[in-house]
């Protein structure tokens, strides 16, 4: 450990070594029998050292999440206006999953820590209402124009969240083997197979624009009997949400 | 505000008394310059019986949300097997509602009160937390038999948790006016659009079964031209699932 006069000419490595004398006492005598003292300590830093970087113990835990949430924020806010706004926010999901990934051993010690200590799963909670709510104002934002858009915005942020922290949870179950990323995808897939139909949420309004139609027809056939038809004729290329949109506009119409 | 000696017959009332002392000094003095002697002494009783129904301050804020916990596992507990899981899990926010709903005054008070209070806020998401979890787990046993069984049961109660929150505040916002009941539901339909859709969702188990085969034809034509199509030939009465499934499986399978 660096002494507290060459640790304050290089911070990072300063804050590491806070972190990891943090971690060594909380796996050693437990998260509540470790005191920031006895983290100073460890550190050969001096109590002020300790309250430069972390506002209380409970952040020393997360000391990453600040620096995710700031990045999670400029990446939603350096969008471009015709992003489609539910995958944009599971690629923003993905930087916290990075975050994690990039340190599995660490990672998974601090899943086991936070399970046990009541305080420290209250301040996750915190944490990922943050992140929710991030998600969730870059949504209301791209859905201003809709009747709904505070709605869908708060659901779809709520079920990427979820999603995430699902995969994430079962990553870290399985002490941070496996691919994390391919689980974290699958996931986002079906919050974005989800909400990308519609009647569920409109279509984004930003798909790229086909010259030609993409649905050729659609024609419901009526005689009053149970064996009337549909007959649906499309591009191979047509998104699926737009052949739903035909038919349903069809079938409504008459 | 009765006597001790007789309050300590009569439960309840004791209870609703701290309640009511509480909210009324909160109001006064602000959450955090209000002691709970201050509380007891207001509501003339002793420190003790306030702990005897309150674990701490925090908790007189919230005096329903146990209650309320309670009636929602009893009731998902009770479900039949036959009943669609995602409108159960969506009657069960049904009953936070009704809570908030009984007491609007209350309910709009304590809205804003949690809103200054950084200390309520956590225990609130601490609270929000523990519903979606009873959703959750009851979801989790009805798709027990689906490969994404766990990812779909958390991805659908943090939805419904959202919906519900996100009409409950706009009721309260509105300082308790307007029909919640009607605001929470349309919430909630979003929710079940979602998810009440192949690949979103299975399509719920209980669908009635059909003996013919509604869809007659899909047929994905490959020439290697954009022009490529896809024709569907679909009984008018096929529900639309089935349709985009078939169209779906068709396309995915060469």
């Amino acid at each position: 450990m660096s002494s507290s006069s060459a640790a304050a000419t290089a911070k990072p490595p300063m804050r590491d070594a806070l972190v990891a004398a943090a971690f060594q006492l909380f796996l050693e005598r437990g998260y509540e029998q470790t005191t920031v003292d006895d983290i100073v300590a460890l550190a050969g830093v001096g109590r002020r050292s300790f309250f430069r970087y972390f506002p209380s113990k409970e952040d020393v835990v997360f000391p990453d999440h600040e620096r995710c949430l700031a990045d999670m924020t400029a990446f939603l806010a350096g969008s471009e206006a015709d992003t489609e706004p539910v995958r944009r926010v599971c690629d923003a999901a993905r930087l916290v999953l990075r975050m994690y990934a990039e340190n599995p051993t660490f990672s998974v010690q601090r899943y086991r820590l936070t399970k046990k200590v009541p305080g420290l799963r209250a301040y996750e909670l915190s944490v990922v209402w943050r992140y929710e709510r991030a998600l969730a104002e870059y949504l209301r934002g791209r859905f201003a124009g809709r009747p709904d858009g505070t709605l869908q915005a708060d659901v779809i942020a709520a079920a990427v969240v979820a999603a995430h922290n699902n995969a994430l949870r079962s990553w870290l179950r399985s002490d941070g083997q496996g691919d994390a990323g391919a689980t974290v995808d699958h996931a986002l897939g079906y919050v974005q197979s989800a909400f990308s139909r519609p009647g569920a949420a409109e279509p984004t309004e930003n798909l790229p624009v086909r010259p030609e139609r993409p649905i050729t027809s659609v024609q419901a056939e009526r005689s009053g009997s149970p064996e009337d038809v549909v007959v649906l004729v499309s591009r191979r290329g047509a998104p699926l949400w737009r052949m739903v949109q035909e038919i349903e506009s069809t079938l409504g119409r008459d």
